[in-house]
């Protein structure tokens, strides 16, 4: 690991800490890491939970979370070979933080409907 | 306001809070409700804080966020007309909530880019 940069700056848009906010922000990126809160999952598993997500966007989302080092990805060898998807230590502090979010939205959605102007 | 509804479910497709979600994740969302956590804001303060959004995207994301209740817009009558948006008491909430991811990816950048796969 190499030393780390200067803080990041979010208003900054050439700032590489946009991207990471992006990547953890995107809704399939939010639901995947929260999910992952309760333990390993296998990429089927992740399919069914989360419904409404496709193939395509639940793997490009476990690259992308892969690559930002929130998502370790384990293949076992077993018949038939069993893979499955756990969050990091950063993944596990990313995630915590959005579930404090995606628990509040989930909590406040009736007031929040209630309050809309008719 | 009407009784709350039951609580919202993230992993459902038809639950409202799915829309709500990607509102305050949204990439203006998020930097337009985190900055507003330092008091209220021209349309023009936003725009040049907040570098790299467009006047149209800042008008979406600000009026997607006045429909959801998170942000107030005061019309002050002064010549020139002033107006400002502010978080209103369920903005703060989101917005406090927000801040602390926010604050973490800011201070993570450099761990974060530092253990990418080279």
């Amino acid at each position: 690991m190499r030393a780390s940069r200067e803080r990041g700056d979010l208003y900054a848009p050439d700032c590489p800490s946009r991207a990471v906010l992006d990547h953890v922000t995107s809704r399939w990126g939010v639901l995947v890491l929260v999910s992952l809160l309760g333990g390993p999952h296998r990429f089927s598993e992740l399919r069914r939970l989360i419904v409404g997500v496709s193939d395509k966007m639940l793997s490009q989302t476990l690259k992308l979370l892969q690559h930002d080092g929130f998502i370790a990805r384990d293949a076992f060898l077993e018949m038939p070979l069993r893979v499955e998807y756990r969050l990091t230590s950063s993944g596990v502090q990313v995630a915590e933080r959005l579930a404090v979010l995606t628990e509040w939205i989930e909590d406040s959605i009736g007031a929040i409907e209630g309050a809309r102007p008719k």
